[in-house]
């Protein structure tokens, strides 16, 4: 009960500062915004480096995306760019940072969606790929599929010339040390947000006014292997249409399948003619209510972006058509 | 371009055909709604035997389905047991009666989903069990996770106690005969129909007013290996939801997962206030627009239905609270 009093108390707060923000910020005649994931991220727990790294990598990806969309790119582009750049950055929870599951394994999964042709791609418990977002693509594009699974994802991408990688790739300290402390523990549960919401994500609204979502993660420390969250599942972790606007979510998986967050966004936008902000707010709040904590960034298809969470921090960045880079970590 | 305007124009009879079911037949008090899998099926071609052999099958689901509903059990084990019956049945592509992957392999897939608590439990790549529509249950109501996926799934299988089966429970005449065509063929598309779109399915209102629903397929015969349709997809094949309404899919899966199919069923009932059968035809018309076929059941809140389809049958009937069962395979 005071779990469900809290996410609401949070979730009235951020409509607030969501709006204020959305205020302020006109919209964006193209451009991107992208998430590291959201948690329990306290400033007084995070060193100045740390913090320092954390903002680089999220400018990074933003850099990426924004020359591609600069240049006349497209938004799938863009989002592709910019994930990839998070994946290759072992601080993010996505590809070479990935957590580890209960048995020591690496498992990672990722969706992407084209707002122009709603085509869609989702790959899941890959073990051997250094960039799902890319394979993800791939099977949107290449393959008569939009969800490919563990060895037969992998099998596809062979026959796409990709190179995998040993699961060695996948290793950090950091993260091995992780799952050390979370097996110590006698029950597995509470876990600490932090462990639980790791992902990387992107949306972006290209100069020919398409959009596009993607997500990518490593899902969460000590899980059973096997288990998919609401990454790779689109319309609860990543849903993008041209009509309406381009999400990807981080957060408690579970809750945001069971409350199919992303594509419910577009619903509300599509079907009750709400604005993107406030959306988002109420899409996230629907999961907050069942339990789940978390976040999301989204885009529209005029420029307005939302990304509002109900934890203490969230990874977030955002970059505008003048090529204005901003990140953020706490509230 | 021709198939698209196929699609329309046998989505318009529907409307038609849809509006004149639901005016005959009466809001029930409790009951539930089957399908064995849309596609085309063809009355010319279908023997009076295995006519015969399909409308049992049906009718033994909704016999033990209603069994439960009437005796004031909830509609989550109506839709469990209902696909039970189909499981175990030959005939339908799911459980016992699965099709081959390209491999030569089973891996079937199910979901199912609690109206009342918006729970929700998902299976995919079994290859060893009996009935996934039972794991998928355990899934919600024994795991912390919605989505266990191939050997992670099997090993929740065994902690819960259940026995794993052989491959060579799965294998059937039949639909090895099926994969043997479908590989003798130059190129793999266009397959049958038939072939593409079996997958059973259940949704029931119980003497509480609860609503269920529940899903099961062995997927597409030649399938990749590790291919996900929408059966396992909450909010794509699956959804339910005591505010609105319970919906299983069968189809074209990629589609289906596109245009979250299941899901976008509720938000026109919950935000745009339409009638089920009107919003069940729209999602299913959406899927149909981007290219996709297959059919759908759902019943709402009140007790109204709608198995709405654009192939040119699917196995589907109903049990009303009287106990009057009636089953249907062509338009």
């Amino acid at each position: 009960m005071f779990r469900f009093q809290l996410a609401l108390g949070l979730g009235s707060l951020l409509i607030v500062a969501s709006s204020t923000a959305q205020e302020k910020a006109e919209p964006m005649k193209f451009g991107m915004v992208i998430h590291g994931g959201a948690g329990t991220i306290e400033r007084s727990e995070m060193s100045p480096d740390n913090e320092k790294a954390h903002r680089a990598g999220l400018e990074r990806s933003l850099k990426a995306g924004y020359d591609i969309l600069q240049r006349g790119g497209s938004s799938l582009d863009a989002v592709e760019a910019a994930i990839r750049v998070l994946e290759d950055d072992p601080l993010f929870n996505a590809g070479k940072g990935s957590v580890f599951t209960h048995e020591g394994t690496n498992e990672l999964d990722a969706s992407i969606m084209d707002g122009r042709t709603l085509k869609a791609g989702a790959v899941a418990r890959l073990q051997h790929i250094r960039n799902p977002i890319s394979l993800a693509r791939l099977v949107m594009e290449k393959s008569p599929h939009v969800m490919l699974d563990g060895d037969g994802a992998e099998a596809f991408a062979r026959s796409m010339g990709i190179t995998l990688v040993d699961q060695k790739y996948f290793y950090t300290d950091e993260r091995w040390q992780q799952l050390q402390k979370e097996k110590a523990k006698i029950s597995p549960a509470p876990r600490k947000d932090e462990d639980k919401h790791g992902t990387v994500g992107a949306v972006a609204l290209d100069k020919s006014g398409n959009l596009a979502a993607g997500t990518s993660t490593g899902g969460t420390t000590n899980k059973m292997p096997g288990r998919l969250g609401d990454s790779p599942i689109i319309g609860a972790g990543t849903y993008a249409n041209n009509l309406t606007c381009a999400v990807s979510c981080t957060g408690d998986g579970e809750y945001f399948i069971r409350a199919v967050v992303a594509y419910n966004i577009s619903a509300l936008m599509e079907l009750k003619g709400m604005p993107l902000a406030e959306a988002a707010q109420a899409a996230l709040d629907k999961a907050a209510k069942l339990g789940g904590t978390g976040g999301l960034i989204a885009i529209d298809k005029d420029g307005n972006f939302a990304m509002p969470f109900n934890t203490s921090g969230m990874y977030r960045g955002k970059v505008d058509a003048d090529g204005k880079i901003s990140v953020d970590i706490y509230k």
